[in-house]
């Protein structure tokens, strides 16, 4: 039985992610069904924040931090979609080095060239 | 001697913090320094994003750290000067949940409402 | 208007955290909300780990990081509520050492000693 | 000379991490003796926590943190050796969401599937 | 019974922090003792690397990190004991800027100023 | 145009990392440009410090991180160009465990010994 949390969450999911999210969560069971129905049906559903903004702060996130360089990709194909420019997506890498310093923010660019090569 | 770059820095930190900046700054000697030109003479004066959109960034990036909130707090106070509403820094702490779990948000919302009580 | 899982979610954060877990929770609005829905009413309501199961675990986790210790304190009690001895959570905190090492470790051990006295 | 320490921790390691645990040990050199004495001999010896308890604090600091997933996988398969379930550490996980997100979670449990597919 | 690597632990303790390091580790119980054995006898008793060096290292790790002031005060005096002054321990701080960024040197600058004061 | 300080930063970029460090800056953009203006032309161009104490500091910090092995890497190639032995960094990364555990540490001794074996 599908929760209507999940239904929502599986609308916006896509909206935010595209076709790769579907992909990414499906393999994963519960975990992939919490990342639906919390991360993109409780949360990314909220109003008061548009999509860009919300993957403005993600990204961010993701690019001050190690090791986490699958899913900073996919929120960069995210921002994409949400409207966030390559070199808007640059911009943000750039704002995290008085944050987190020059090595996070070099894996970060790094991955945003794989995506643009692709 | 006062560098080009310390100029344009502290206007740009006048601009992003108001006084706040300039007390967090002065007494932290060259690392101040540092602050003035590099962060805001350099990174923050850059174009291709606007200051709202770095304040989201800087936002999101330190509610989803802990043991950062005295900065955390100044960047808050930056976001409002830049045009976020306190109900945005509220959406932006929420967002941090699915990438850093509740308790740095917890403690980010608590600091939040610090500063609206003030 | 009240959902079911924020009934169930209630009912578990009273039956790990007493009545801390309310108090914690109450103050944070739609962040609170999540705790309850998300944390206790989806997570910790799930079968096939016990809440002691869980309770080692997220003392860890948070033994294991700085600048967590409110959190850190809520589980403490949480874990002691569920069945975890003082001595078994100071043993959970020396676990951490080999994997994050001791400064957080100490840090953790003031937090225990901190719940003790009281 | 072989310190009572190193034969203690030997067996311990033996004990909770099988063959594995040797051939990851081995070739590290002085790093590889501490763990020995130290996380086995001194650390994983003590009582008062089974060894189940100490794999699910470990599986759970590991799998909230990113770029460690070499020593998740070993502590994967520790975990299996005393006796917990796949089963019960995807669960330990998902206990991992609420206080660290989503991104470290997936990764673990990518690490885990690929220990169930070997 | 004290173990020899107990007596030789107090001892580089006693040469790295002062009457601090006992003072800190006393009420530690276990911990306490480990901090003694591995860190200090084991560990900081090793030839290849002076103590300034090793405190050079040491204060660098934690001035890049956040939440673990206790420590890095601890280190900023047992520095200052094996050599360092208050300047180089400052060039420390501010080398960390370009890893890990301005907050966190923020924060340990605001620790050196206050053992310095003190 | 150049500025004197991506000249100067360039000067102690080749000093610090010989060719390597060009290659890693060159591919990079503007971020490129900050690490040489800044990193290198203003604080690894500081006095105060020998940049032998400078790597001692960057080999700690990044070896006691994950998902950094790439700069590690290219740190601990520097730090060997400023006189540090192998002997002498497998010495920093051991006097990192006791402040944040064993993964980190064997990560990096991983990847010393790569840049050994090359």
């Amino acid at each position: 039985m599908i929760s209507e949390r999940f239904e929502k969450g599986s609308k916006k999911l896509a909206e935010v992610d595209g076709q790769v999210g579907e992909e990414v969560v499906a393999p994963l069971g519960d975990l992939g069904k919490y990342i639906v129905e919390f991360a993109f049906g409780d949360i990314y559903s909220r109003d008061g924040l548009s999509l860009r903004d919300r993957e403005i702060a993600t990204i961010a996130m993701l690019a001050s931090r190690s090791g986490v360089e699958p899913q900073l990709k996919v929120h960069i194909k995210a921002g994409m979609n949400v409207g966030l420019t390559t070199e808007e997506i640059e911009e943000i890498i750039i704002q995290t080095v008085p944050y987190s310093g020059f090595p996070t923010a070099i894996n970060a660019l790094n991955a945003l060239k794989e995506i643009v090569v692709e």
